[in-house]
């Protein structure tokens, strides 16, 4: 692919972060608190807008509810196309009411399972409301112990609670459809792999898709091997890009493993699926600021997909027909050894932004307005 | 469930042995060879036949083509009856020609995929003369770089190849499609988890149905998630069972994991998909003795099932109903808690065996006679 | 060993619980809240005593300060003694307050480690005053971005804030030093393994032993290789048990992986070790009972105990020598399916105990005696 | 550092190979044979020194004794001083014969152990007649079951093999010790973890050291934290370099972790420790062309060697100081980006070399030619 191709497709790349990064996060040992966070979802929406600004791809916000519940979601919306954003997936929260402690869709009592079906209804709701055409959702349903509860009729639950709210979307939405090997539940959760989310899309219709988030899965897993499969078979929705070193980290997406992610985006690539798949962020930063990190995040996506579109596809081809091993692995490696980093700043410059986003945020102001600006009220958190 | 349910389950359960356990195995490191190993498929079946005699249960014993390769399969199939044991899965191989370095029905060269396809056609002719109704199908293809082949591409050769073979079965034919996360491939593999192969066998057809080894997960899977998941969706096909701490250890089944072995098996009963399911073994006893290791296996599948069987089946609905973990999981630890050798004497004692069969064999001077008989000729081994 | 002796050792073991597996806990995600969960120290107190009344062999509880701080750790002790239980091991907390966000005794910053080695210190005074005799050290040190600060020079820190405490300890005192693979940090743990917690172990001198927690392991780690490995260096001061599928779940030890832990009292009772080793759990019960998962908990090591102690050590060595593979590991595995509960039974029959603690613990009424009278006030936490 | 600090650097690091790379290898499924490939010791250094010749820094070879096992050894060295290499580690192997079955040093049969120790005295022989300064000590030593053999008692036998070894070593003779979680034993290895090579390290004196090999840990394993730790003792001996996705799959080294090997250089870079440790190969190029995979592997040891020397250690140092965690990590990806190609191009013109090793091997003719030369005797294979 000559340069120019390259960066239009760069160009045209949407990277989606999520409200929730914005806001303090944490393990279960402490979230430690930092100045300058947002305290309602509006400043969610700043912060959003302050990394699309600098990165020029990142032009959709996720939404939480109801970490991000408000009284009028066309004002939101409103608000958020002022900023120059929109908002994108809305994510249901069915994990943190006392409620759910042994389940939401899941749960063997029929009371709490009609709870959780209202709260998805309600985010198809607030989807229509918000203009936003996704729905991502992620249930923490599972067990602790061998034989707390019956795994298949959980599963039948599971279906059930889909079916009633595939029912309600509109044609033109979205269920990404996401899946979990372990952590809140540790002896199985409920949608544990790829195969169970594609099983129940299956038996849901064309508008439910499966949902990759890179952290979640076994040690070992080859996630670019899931992507192809999915793709190939018409349903991969999309990602929650992060990264990880041992379970779901939640590092920032290419710090942990950037070959990986490279691989990733060369399957993508490959299948030239660029614009049927969506590209979100789905990170906790507990020690570094929030804004940076998710404007390095949507830059180490952008390095990995530069890269990917950077292979030789002709030599890469013509080697692996061959069988010449070495040679379609290197094919593969140039692309990857190729520093990129002057291409973005070259196709920064077009778009008429700074070439080093980290530096423009620095040189910006921006961290020291929202220390001083935001004093009183609540800082939003990560699981509040 | 009472006793003699119990006992009558159990009695009912068939589990396959594979007549390569009984030959030479070992590591890429060494292969130690063992006095009395069998020299010809008849000698396995000999061995097989003993291990049923002694237990009871294990009146099958799959073949792997070509290391079983007769000139006449009815003449094998004929003598197996007269030892009182029948041949079971057909287990074609595709990985140890030279030709198939690159792959063999996913390889890019059409001629070996050819190849491929021609073997797993003469194994659906095998099944039809030894009057085995199931082929059992580990494909060892995948790639260990990077960029080496297109995983896309060899998705579509697999499903052609498959879909050829399938057509070729006959009605009562069952394809057993087995996957595994990594080895002999090392970067992915064409069927690396369940889902790639339930996919596969969707688009087959119902005589597809999956079959799970338990060594070939990534570490942490949920062994016994995937058994009920598969069963809700009618495409269980069976196991090969072994016991593993790390890889693909390939030890006696029950041996590492006994309490896994035992949730696996709660999840059949609780199904009611005793006689639904292909049990079979697929072990390497690369330092123990092979007749043994074997009649032990199939001893620990006994206990784990009679375990499973012994689960207080409304106690533990009851508890799960009301959400009493602690209860519920008691109900379940209880079975397993429980000593069933006394159980399993008194079933053997029953259907007139020897009440300890490792004993029967030790007593019965089978090792002996075949180590005094078995020399010249060269021993089978597992890979050749 | 016979019967009488295995009942005489069973009645020797100690097993210490933890404060905070009183309060609520939970993950990232929610911390579900129970009624009738402690709102003192004093209360974590009440209930433990009521774990060792039912069990008999539960006389310690450890504290962790500053969850447990009070004004007067002599009257804690004393009440403890009227209770009928002791105070255990010291486990000093250094990563919850805001200044801990790089680090304790490791951090960059040369405040932050002051501050820390004086909450060591702190501790060290804390045992003396409570009688207790173990101090328990876990750091949650380490780093989650690769370059984020020198793995070398927080060697350093951890080697002189270590030294420093250990001086300040009386001759009596053990240092137990635990490691983790990871969590709270994700690129690496500063005390990450064994090695490296018995490497600082070594330097500082012999009232320093290395503490193995079940759950801090990569996946596939040997644990009883490691217990082997220690006792026979001398340096195996103790565990904190739990269990786990995936990471550090610190579900009910026991639950996830009996036979593991009957492998580790197997180390432990060949090697004669059984009382120079601090048996303690460290668990989270983040949806069942916390009062009952205890009694379970100390219930399962109990019958991993008697399970080891029931191993036939002469078969089993005899076996061995004569590299009987299938009879050395069949004499292990008949210790491990003997039901082992009539024999505890029959000891807390003679220990004047109920038969059944479980059983007992739920016709005490003690359960809806906290949870009618722990009203108001704030319950105790996991983290808080 | 400079630029011309890098090169020289560069310049002075010495890549070892293994002779057994060059050789036939698989996996237990099947060993895929190629043409050309040595059938003689002296062969095998023929293409160590081709591999050295087109990189300038891989100037020694490993044996592997008994499958490099000649009549004249002095004859070796001096055969390949003639071709411009050295002699570098002696690998014994007491793994292969039958009589290890159970184990080599470790067994539980007096006889074998002896045998084993007398071939790790030979070694040291070796080492002394081809002027190696370096032994290289793996075992497969452990057990297959859990109670098959007593995990102390393997200790103490190990403890006693390598001090008879170790006492017989020159004063300039170092003893590298290493270890593997698992495979070819699948309960326990009797050195399973870098902490049990350093015990016995510790107890054997100065000259013993830990051998680092990065495909032997569990996932999610930390090794450079392993390196760091290590090189903080003194004990870091070196590496057997290689790289996997999932167990020991001994791919090329940087194929599949190029990250995880820049981050492993960084550590010896940190520390000045370039010339302290054995970077050796130890790989199985199952599918691949042998010397172009060895030479690409050196390349790829090279290139993650020159961005660790890249690293801005001064703007590193100043932001890990000041808890700047985004911009300390950013100064290590900065590394990492750095596409070092130019520079080595660069540096091999200084030296004299082809720029691209790659394609000055398919310009040579040297894989016609021995593949054209070696025909007839018995390819070598690792593994025999």
């Amino acid at each position: 692919m000559n340069r120019d191709e390259v960066k239009r497709l760069l160009r045209t790349q949407h990277i989606e972060t999520p409200s929730w990064a914005y806001g303090n996060s944490g393990t279960r040992f402490k979230v430690f608190a930092e100045p300058g966070v947002p305290r309602t979802p509006y400043e969610k929406i700043d912060d959003a807008a302050m990394v699309h600004r600098l990165t020029g791809v990142a032009p959709t916000v996720a939404l939480h509810i109801p970490w991000d519940r408000v009284d009028d979601y066309a004002d939101l919306a409103s608000y958020a196309k002022d900023q120059g954003v929109a908002i994108g997936a809305i994510n249901p929260n069915v994990f943190q009411d006392d409620d759910y402690k042994l389940g939401s869709v899941c749960s063997p009592d029929p009371k709490v399972r009609r709870k959780a079906v209202e709260h998805l209804l309600e985010c198809v709701g607030i989807a229509r409301e918000t203009g936003s055409k996704q729905l991502s959702f992620w249930f923490a349903d599972g067990t602790n112990y061998a034989g707390q509860d019956s795994i298949r009729a959980r599963q039948d639950r599971l279906a059930e609670a889909l079916s009633e709210t595939y029912a309600a979307m509109p044609a033109n939405m979205t269920m990404l459809l996401e899946y979990k090997l372990f952590e809140p539940a540790f002896y199985q959760m409920d949608l544990p792999d790829w195969g169970t989310s594609y099983m129940h899309c299956l038996q849901l219709g064309p508008q439910a898709k499966v949902l990759v988030d890179t952290g979640h899965h076994a040690p070992g897993t080859n996630i670019e091997m899931i992507v192809a499969v999915l793709l190939r078979a018409g349903r991969l929705g999309g990602f929650h890009f992060n990264s990880r070193y041992y379970a779901d980290d939640d590092l920032m997406v290419g710090a942990a493993d950037p070959f990986g992610l490279f691989r990733i985006m060369h399957e993508i690539v490959s299948a030239s699926a660029m614009d049927g798949v969506a590209f979100m962020l789905d990170q906790c930063h507990n020690i570094e600021g929030k804004v940076p990190a998710l404007i390095r995040s949507v830059m180490n996506v952008q390095e990995a997909t530069a890269k990917a579109l950077l292979v030789d596809a002709d030599a890469l081809t013509r080697a692996q027909a061959e069988g010449d091993v070495l040679s379609a692995h290197g094919a593969l490696m140039d692309a990857f050894a190729t520093d990129v980093r002057p291409l973005l700043a070259e196709l920064r410059d077009e778009m008429g932004l700074h070439l080093d986003p980290m530096q423009a945020y620095r040189e910006s102001g921006y961290q020291q307005r929202i220390v001083a600006e935001r004093v009183g009220g609540t800082a939003m958190g990560w699981g509040a």
